[in-house]
């Protein structure tokens, strides 16, 4: 049991992939996923089927306020005053939004502890103007690949997990063995835990924000282990809030991204992939999800689609 | 010869896909991309090569100024300020933009004319909240299939068509035909001008917007015939402007949009892309991009890949 | 008493100005702060001691969220990363708000009702771009005259009053006599309800604008008679709400904004104003607020100065 | 003749208010303006006629893009749609905007060198969250006291002066006794190049950020003998562009905030104030302009008015 921030920081030596793609490198974990890998992964198409994983922007989103809004779009346009040569009238809009408001990525530059972001670059580089390393452009090639659904909650037979509900590597396991997947190397691995299918369900921003059942720090090894590109999850922040450490917050997000140099992905919808997952018993399919290019963005907004 | 703005709208007509797949269809041309054809173009990846067409979102950008502008992307928290248990610090962005700023998709909701959307909708459904109808967040499980590039620029043998220069449904036959490449149904259609090259040689936003080559009024009929489910290309309207009427501006827009019920992609960044397909003479490949699901939302900044 | 809707626009045509001053107009009861009135008020300062009457612009505002936000302002620049010719360095910082998010003047454009804005200004010239007639502009030369405060919360003996207690015209009149001032033609009267004083209590945003006390609607007679130029108020809306008739909401606003053309001041500060008004019984002074002038505006933030 | 970095440094040195208002001032010059001053200029009001100095705000602003954009505002609401109880309808807009992007104050935190700010404070509290000192809404209570227009324009006999034109000391005296005015303590100081007059002539929105005539480096002292509390003008920067010295820029604003502590009003619209002024000899009035109060901003929108 890891039960202190010296074992976090112990943990993110342990788990850390600096220098393994060069002293330069900026993408980490997504190195992994190899042309190779996404040609296989192609020939997960079957039936082509299109789910897609990203939340609605919108005025209804799962932000209550405070230093997150959801997204305020408005018309700049409708046409009804304009007068144009052959009758021609067009509409046009304007978005105000945080980039992770909703489905989004964090960019390997989201998190930092100790001076340094992932592959030690120096957090003095995270300044007013941006990221100067690992920004969200980086992995602008997109993550496209293998992606293995894990259902937790179906497999603990809820709707939802509850918050502060620890998922363990062990769990894990168990799931996978249940639903007869394997994660492997350069894999996007998607937890299901139930908590955007809560949303959907009591509309509630405030109890959405406020906590989350999610994966406990013991993961980060199993993660490393079968080399997973990228983790992405249905609730805000992949892992369990409250944290398992009272001294501590977010230690899964530190270890995970600057220490492993993995990309999260962040409030996703899983609910009709889940049940279509669940409907035929595949698994594992062909996932995309390209960032857009914010130069030097934090963060960035996502619908990544799921083909069957 | 396409003279008047009755012969515009005699087009519309002609071209029209109203109805086609139900009166209350928002999705137009990509109902076309039916999961047999998305199947078949999962298995137009080779390599696995990954090209992200999308153009960086940042100030350099093509956007003049006026009614659009270049993306803005505040930092709201760099994490150097901040004291928290554990040692975490984090960093997060807003950004403020023209959902049309770069490379973006057209919804059905973005033009209209004689008080009608595509497939009949009330045009008085644009309001100040948004498309009531056709707002890009119908096209959520976005426009994956089967891609072709038509490389205009390079079958002319030069690194930009000049402004103004008109495509015609001839010359994309010839195109295609010297590529050794067929356009179907449910294509996603890459035109190539060079317009993208001509902006990253003289980062000219004001000569980018100034107009565009592109396709003429007469390619209506050409996609049409085929139907193509998607246009696309690297210039900011896909059609040629000055456009080919004195008295009439963005016609095929208009017809296209409006009457065909067809989906805009604009500003792509082509330039890698048509340089691999250039060096193995193979121009079709699995085009996954799918919009941001602003609900109500006229457009959508996007970045698609091509998968070889 | 006031029961119902048509009692509404029967008091609606009762004290509008309409025509009052020209066909044209767009300013309403400002126009009654005439040149000479502006000068005598200047007279009214005596120590030169400023109150500065706007709440501040930030994250900790009374917005809830919903339809309006608090401000978000970021820093586009701080200087730190600038190495510019002879050690210059410069901070700059962007905001995104609603105009009406704090202190703020409602333009005559805030509130329409059977189609038209005040002085019969057609409602349907308030479209996408804002107000074609109106606007928060035309209100330019600012709100500088003769301002009194009726401290009605210090009247009854309370820190505040309740949600939903109504001020009628009568207590108007004690609390005017107990101050020993009198309110009158071009006056700019501030209402002192306490509701800031709870805000600054209990710091809850939710609270602050789930209701208040306020005007009830026998007060836009009394206003009408009386020839105040504007009202303002420490509440976000000046009106009682819920109101009085429970088949309406906002009456008070369309009748004085939309009948009486008058100009509207929320959410201001009127603590500090309050206590030296107490300390030495003089309840009138000098009143100076411009709103920033934004073309075709609905509302302007404003900061306005009470000097005595 | 001031020609190089270290003898501007030694000028700040010279002019430098630090500590004369206590170790922890953040107001600097407007400390000037005491209530005896306030209630002195109150005085000067004659005819009450008022003049508003802000600019409009809206896209057709003087800010051609780049690192300030003019202001976009969009509505948000404009009640066609809504269908309330009693047929009450509301509008309301939003505004993204450079807090500089028009008439405004620069605060205190907007200009650093040598990594302080004015009165020493650390220029390391200036960072992503804003000014943790000298931040606008230390001026709140406002600029209102005696100002005073010194029409350098006029007194050239020209329409505005050219780009790179100096004002000096010398010419400020030769102007105010032209004009038969004095400047003294605790004035608002406007100075008229006419550069506002050149845009509204033609509306070259890049010309006038090109550079600007404007108040050279040996105006520091004059202003600094004369205890002025701030100077304003109707150029972008109070300076002249180019500046006087090849190897610097903004030496003039270096001087006068960080130094001096003195508070700049930037690109007021003074054409009828000046006028006015013109036609009856009367260079004083009432000055009345408080920024808004952005909770540690580094600049306000203004609407000053002048009160004659």
């Amino acid at each position: 049991m890891i039960t202190a921030v010296p074992v976090m920081r112990e943990l993110g030596r342990k788990v850390r992939n600096w220098g393994r793609w060069g002293a330069d490198d900026e993408r980490g974990t997504t190195n992994l996923i190899t042309p190779g890998r996404v040609a296989a992964a192609a020939g997960l198409v079957r039936t082509g089927e299109v789910f897609d994983l990203g939340i609605p922007l919108d005025g209804d989103g799962p932000q209550p306020g405070g230093y997150r809004i959801n997204p305020i779009r408005l018309m700049s346009e409708t046409g009804h005053e304009q007068v144009l040569p052959g009758g021609f009238k067009w509409a046009d809009d304007y978005v105000f939004m945080p980039l992770q408001a909703g489905s989004q990525y964090d960019s390997l530059a989201h998190v930092h502890y100790d001076e340094q972001l992932y592959n030690g670059h120096p957090a003095s580089g995270l300044n007013v103007k941006g990221a100067d390393k690992c920004g969200i452009h980086t992995q602008a090639k997109g993550i496209a690949g293998r992606g293995v659904l894990l259902d937790v909650a179906r497999f603990r037979g809820v709707e939802w997990l509850d918050l502060g509900s620890v998922i363990g590597p062990d769990e894990l396991d168990m799931v996978a063995a249940a639903q007869g997947v394997e994660v492997g190397p350069g894999d996007i691995l998607l937890i299901r835990t139930g908590w955007r299918a809560k949303f959907l369900a009591d509309q509630d921003a405030a109890g959405f924000m406020a906590g989350e059942p999610g994966l406990g720090l013991g993961c980060a090894s199993w993660l490393r282990e079968r080399d997973v590109a990228v983790v992405g999850s249905d609730n805000f922040g992949v892992e369990v809030m409250p944290g398992e450490n009272a001294g501590a917050m977010f230690e899964l997000h530190m270890v995970l991204i600057r220490d492993m140099g993995m990309t999260l992905a962040e409030m996703l919808d899983l609910e009709q992939l889940a049940t279509a997952c669940a409907a035929d018993g595949a698994y594992d399919f062909f996932y995309t999800g390209a960032p857009l290019k914010f130069t030097r963005g934090v963060g960035s907004p996502i619908n990544p689609l799921a083909i069957r």
